[in-house]
């Protein structure tokens, strides 16, 4: 017999079916037993009158008889008649899937990842990242942007700074990449706009909730810009599209976290960095400290004032100090102290990082000797700038914190399938 | 002005309009100046009947009117007013870029990398290149497979075997993942079908035109198969979509290359290795070393047998021996020297691997028992096989050889971007 797919069990309606699938749950009543069975393509309850030889978990072959079941949230239901089980558990399962929460503390539900990531709500969270995938490819197609895969490991550290990790490459020593900054800018002089989706990895000892080691990013990088907010206005177009399509295609998964998905407005607000910081101070009495261009408490009242006074859970601070930033970011013609370096807030977390480029082989050895960072290891990048590279910029975006917002999730480790951090290399 | 895309010519016929882009050729004649510009949507000519300012290369502003042209490829011309320089070019570029051909050796191409990208023939393969992963990206998604992103900082070196990259993280060593294997097999469990897009390492000291030490691997795992044959149609069936979206797609850029794609068989045919070891040697004389279970002269050989007897750019060459495959790879029922794992060659090339895979906990552990291989760092992907993950199977697909094969590259180094081999790791 062939397989019936559950997402075709509608056009399947009073027919003999053969299901392949995970058993979701089982409950054996007296005299009839409900087993829940998921695919790749749905889930469906299936109805016994007979005892069932298979436990929660198990994969297992199941023929039935389709029928239509209003009552079920479904619409239908199988009458079941065989259920096989096609490979079983033979250790008991960590912990009971069955339950509509796993509340599992964090280390349980990450030290078990193969079976906590059955778990539907779970599940749910990676369907979700599957879509937000889906939308930037898409949608920066759309806007003209080829796709790149650009190098891993560099000869060179990419922001000539630290918390880089280190790889034995034969007989040299590289490093892993920390974005795709210098190739990312490189194309630009080839196609003109460029996105990557791609591995980064960063080697800060951080213990929070959204950091991580290793991560995906949604880079950007796009020429001929006017000025910076060609570049933020394009993000803004691109995260209303992506947050539109997440809305009508994940639904069933956002619905499962009670959550509805935010607006991005037609033109997110834009506050300079140096107002964020007097705003903070003057409505809700935060300094944020000198020593840090804003921390993660001035960028929660960022978004909470976002909120407040434009009824928007994003909002572009701009203007980042030139202190802060790397060697390769525009300095603001209006203040030296400032750059044309943004970030984009959403729901108070920082989820993407962008800026207009230096793109003059002159302003960038200049402002490299000002930040005293040698060109040594860098040259390749250095010397494309003498090759007319157009006015430019990009952002690089966290694609797991975007999920982790959307969701609300507690860490950007539960947005992750498998997350690296300073004590966890495994699973 | 507003600046006008390349690609909305035809619309702005008889309009003033203004282009930024980048100069691939001018040619100034005694009373006309031929400038070709290109944009992020398209090339144009533009003539001018004075001087014009500007050198191939660079980045211009050109203002002028669109005028119907038949004689022109483009079907248009811009009557060129105005052309400034928005970037310029300050050191003589390494070589002609206005050639039809670069014809540059390898490791010039490589070493000017930021400059040979912007050739048109070169900018060709890179399109390609976004059309493959777009495909891919696409028709996995049709037939129901989840993308996923896993980790490539392993604590547990994958294959158990040699030839992976070490990473210092933290106050552990690392490994670089040489492919997503444990990973995706762990997703099998949790979504049924899944793909995965990313980088794979492998510390191979290899010096060929089809090896590198970084890659694209285009991913795949899916459950409830009867047979390794079911992971083979499916491979088929997203090739053959696949290679028909490039045709579509890609048509100017094979153009370039007079290359017509190959078609891809409804049934790719399917020889097993023993049989072609025999083949190879009545027809073609010659003798695939004992000691490998297929040599590349082996899989050209193959190649050539495939179109002769089969007239297909393609074959899979399957129940490879149980000595050379991985411990996961399921050994045949029939034969225990041999597995159910399967090679795709692509016009003589290898360009997938794949097979089905042990999917109990007891063969898993029995035949890794057989291989002597210890358990040590890889309990959390056995751990899983405890827990009734279904029979399944996938495939590792090298991105870049299937651009190389389609193009006739002579190096896969071509259809990298930033290539890395032994010797390379800048830029």
């Amino acid at each position: 017999m062939e397989r019936t797919l559950i997402g075709q069990i509608k056009e399947n309606d009073g027919k003999k079916v053969l299901i392949n699938g995970r058993v979701l749950n089982i409950r054996n009543l007296s005299n009839v037993v409900f087993l829940i069975v998921q695919d790749y393509t749905g889930t469906i309850q299936a109805v016994f009158d007979k005892t069932v030889e298979a436990k929660a978990g198990e994969a297992i072959a199941l023929e039935g008889t389709v029928k239509k079941e209003p009552r079920s949230k479904y619409g239908f239901e199988i009458q079941g008649e065989k259920a096989e089980v096609i490979s079983n558990i033979i250790e008991d399962l960590p912990f009971d899937l069955t339950k509509k929460d796993l509340s599992l503390n964090l280390p349980t539900l990450l030290d078990n990842r193969a079976i906590s990531l059955r778990h539907p709500k779970v599940q749910a969270i990676f369907k979700l990242y599957d879509i937000l995938l889906k939308g930037y490819e898409t949608v920066m197609r759309e806007e003209g942007f080829t796709e790149v895969k650009t190098p891993k490991i560099l000869g060179a550290a990419t922001e000539g700074g630290a918390n880089f990790f280190k790889v034995k490459y034969f007989d040299k020593e590289a490093t892993l990449a920390q974005s795709p900054q210098f190739y990312k800018q490189i194309m630009v002089g080839v196609f003109e706009r460029v996105f990557e989706i791609g591995s980064t990895f960063r080697a800060e000892p951080h213990f929070t909730t959204r950091h991580v080691n290793e991560y995906i990013s949604l880079d950007a990088e796009m020429g001929f810009i006017k000025d910076f907010y060609d570049v933020s206005d394009m993000l803004n177009k691109i995260l209303k599209k992506v947050f539109l399509m997440i809305e009508k295609e994940g639904k069933p998964y956002l619905d499962m976290y009670n959550v509805k998905i935010s607006e991005v407005p037609d033109q997110i607000p834009r506050v300079k960095l140096a107002d964020i910081r007097k705003i903070v101070k003057e409505k809700y009495n935060y300094s944020i400290p000198e020593e840090t261009d804003i921390d993660p408490e001035g960028e929660k009242l960022a978004g909470k004032y976002a909120k407040e006074k434009f009824n928007s859970d994003f909002i572009f601070i701009t203007h980042y100090p030139w202190s802060e930033k790397p060697f390769y970011t525009m300095p603001s013609e209006e203040d030296p102290k400032e750059t044309y370096g943004f970030d984009l807030i959403f729901k108070g977390l920082e989820i993407v990082t962008g800026s207009q480029r230096i793109h003059t082989h002159k302003q960038l050895i200049e402002n490299m000797e000002k930040k005293k960072i040698k060109p040594d290891g860098m040259e390749f990048y250095l010397d494309t700038f003498k090759y007319a590279i157009p006015p430019h910029g990009g952002w690089g975006m966290g694609s797991e914190r975007l999920i982790q917002q959307i969701l609300g999730l507690a860490s950007i480790k539960e947005a992750i399938l498998f997350p690296r951090d300073v004590k966890r290399l495994i699973p």
